[in-house]
């Protein structure tokens, strides 16, 4: 069995689910097997083998950190038009709407998972952001086609995360909703990523391994590439 | 007694209850006293009479429906710096804000009464737009202070209905928040008003004088002058 | 030649033109041919006679008012999907957020008329808002597909408006981009409209059948239906 | 002289520069003097050296790169009311209102150093945002009164970045307009920050202290504290 875990994959994963100390894995246990800067594999069957790696997951038990590599990441695209509305006297939009793009972005992802993100509210589930970032590269102006492209980064039975990047296309161009590769077509426009955590409706953490596990396994499914 | 009313109240008022059929003035009831097209007079005493009259009832027990006058309605103010992402690309603030600033009007204008508007939440009952009208008249833009005026137009337990202006004022102006006067102050940009049902959690409608009366009660007080 | 005016079109024509004195019918011209309340016919072609009668213009020569009939105005129809931005803590769609979306519908009109809004803009002409309603029958609500429905109402060389309708359709339901009935499909939410009048950078006004003739033309032509 | 420079800062100093290839500090110069992980200091005069250090910048010459220390930050705090349209269906403030709510402090900061936001674009001037990230610590709800406090970071003769942060205070609590001190007052919901190039009309990038050396001396000026 080879089971790798690379130190900086360590690193994320007890970042990552740090808040709620369910990642405890002690030091002994990680160092054998050794500990490399490599990718690292799962055990795989043979078949499998074959597709490319499209997660990792922390081989403590319970802990269920799970990474999606960046080879095998599936990018769920969404166009829309760009409102007057949200241009600014800049002539540009203005930069706090890409926000409610990457919003816009994350509602298709899960509603092509199989579960829309209402049906998550009506179960009394909420995942609200807790942490956001943004670089912008190029404007997007009135009118233009943007495609927003949307990954699921990493996640764990309480948080989630996902990358985010809005590309413009042209009049025309037409994308399937689901797209695998390194990189979404259309030019880069403005890239970044949210983070989440499961809450219910108090606002107090909730284990989605144990709240809505359908929606859990959905997404342990799809980060191993085989929607 | 001089209970008088125009036919064009009597119109506003049937028109602004006819959803709920409280008011159902007889035609004869409304013979006499005369109706005419003059501003009408409740039955005062002579204190208040020296007072301009300020609010207009229908004489019909139990309809509630009552009409602020143009000569003694007080404007509720409240100041606004201009938002860099309310503006658009035309250069001038996008036609849309000037409806949320018309509530943040309401907003303070309900505060102002002594009953916030999340305390009118919390006691269950909600206030949604059921009619909105806006006149632009001059643009507003980045960094402007303008002033959202705000009053109540007309009532009655199950609706409510306000006038709002937005006016621009110089840096270093300074007004009160209550002003009673025919027009308030500064350069009119925009001049509207919305009108309310009150509603509970579920959206059904709820009457006010009920629900809520100590609201009631203020509202009627305001209207009349004497706050 | 049976050129058929109505009072209430000559005082409609009116208040449309007033403010730039376009429209100057003198009331001898009106009363022959007989003024009747009944809809009007345009001189018409025999074979254009066949087909509804889709505009009504005003007979004063230079005016160029034209009014589109309810029996044949073409409603144009574009679906969008509510955001979770545009909802408020009520639960429902915030209201001024449909004032964007009317916005979104005269975008898409214009572009299927043959001439998007960035090329107008870029041609030195502008079409800000100077009235505004709003009716609100039923909310919409977060991931709700909703149909912004617009349609020109009239136009002089000088003005514009639209009339407006937000409804509610089923995922799944497809509709043609061009609708013409006298109502649109879908439950109707909101329905509402915006007048405009045509000004360049400067914020002059500017008429649009010498600024650009052929979008007036354009203009001309839907409205007799015959796009 | 006891120019000192951190690994760390000169690190950074190089990120923030980078695009333009302006801060090229040769290795060897960057050996003597010593370069410590410790705060570093200008050199100052004895008047200076009683007051902390407030600023710490680049010793290549031409490099302009200045970044503002922790310990004597000033931070300019402006208070706002949460409005209605803010919220969302989760019944707190929708995450992307916070980066409109940080434009509106940066805003508020550059009108407090003597050069309103209107009059740099008046010059010619813009300053789009490059970079956004966020943390959010606890929701803000409709009605709540937050202060927007922000602060320089750094900044070179072409770009600036701001930390912002938002907190809670509550009704009748007063602060003044500048706020010197390691953390603003209130309850922290939200903090994050904001980086930015100076660009011309034509969105090419603009050495603002050529184009507009007054703003540029004022911001080397407060950032040294004696504003």
């Amino acid at each position: 069995m080879n089971s790798i875990m690379t130190k900086a994959m360590v690193r994320r994963c007890r970042r990552f689910c740090s808040n709620l100390r369910q990642c405890r894995i002690p030091n002994k246990k990680l160092a054998s097997p050794p500990i490399t800067d490599e990718p690292f594999l799962l055990a795989l069957s043979s078949k499998q083998k074959e597709q490319p790696v499209a997660a990792m997951g922390c081989p403590n038990e319970g802990c269920g950190y799970m990474a999606v590599t960046d080879q095998a990441a599936v990018w769920y695209l969404h166009p829309i038009r760009v409102r007057y509305q949200e241009t600014d006297q800049m002539g540009i939009v203005f930069h706090g709407n890409y926000v409610t793009w990457f919003e816009i972005g994350r509602t298709e992802l899960v509603r092509q998972l199989g579960m829309p993100y209402v049906q998550i509210e009506r179960e009394g589930l909420l995942l609200p952001v807790v942490d956001l970032e943004c670089k912008y590269v190029s404007p997007a102006r009135y009118d233009d086609i943007v495609l927003i492209c949307t990954t699921i980064e990493q996640f764990s039975p309480v948080r989630l995360s996902f990358r985010s990047e809005v590309r413009r296309i042209r009049q025309g161009e037409e994308y399937p909703a689901e797209w695998r590769g390194q990189r979404p077509p259309g030019e880069l426009l403005v890239q970044g990523g949210t983070s989440h955590v499961w809450v219910n409706k108090e606002f107090r953490p909730s284990r989605l391994d144990k709240s809505l596990p359908e929606l859990y396994a959905l997404l342990k499914r799809v980060s191993k590439g085989n929607i």
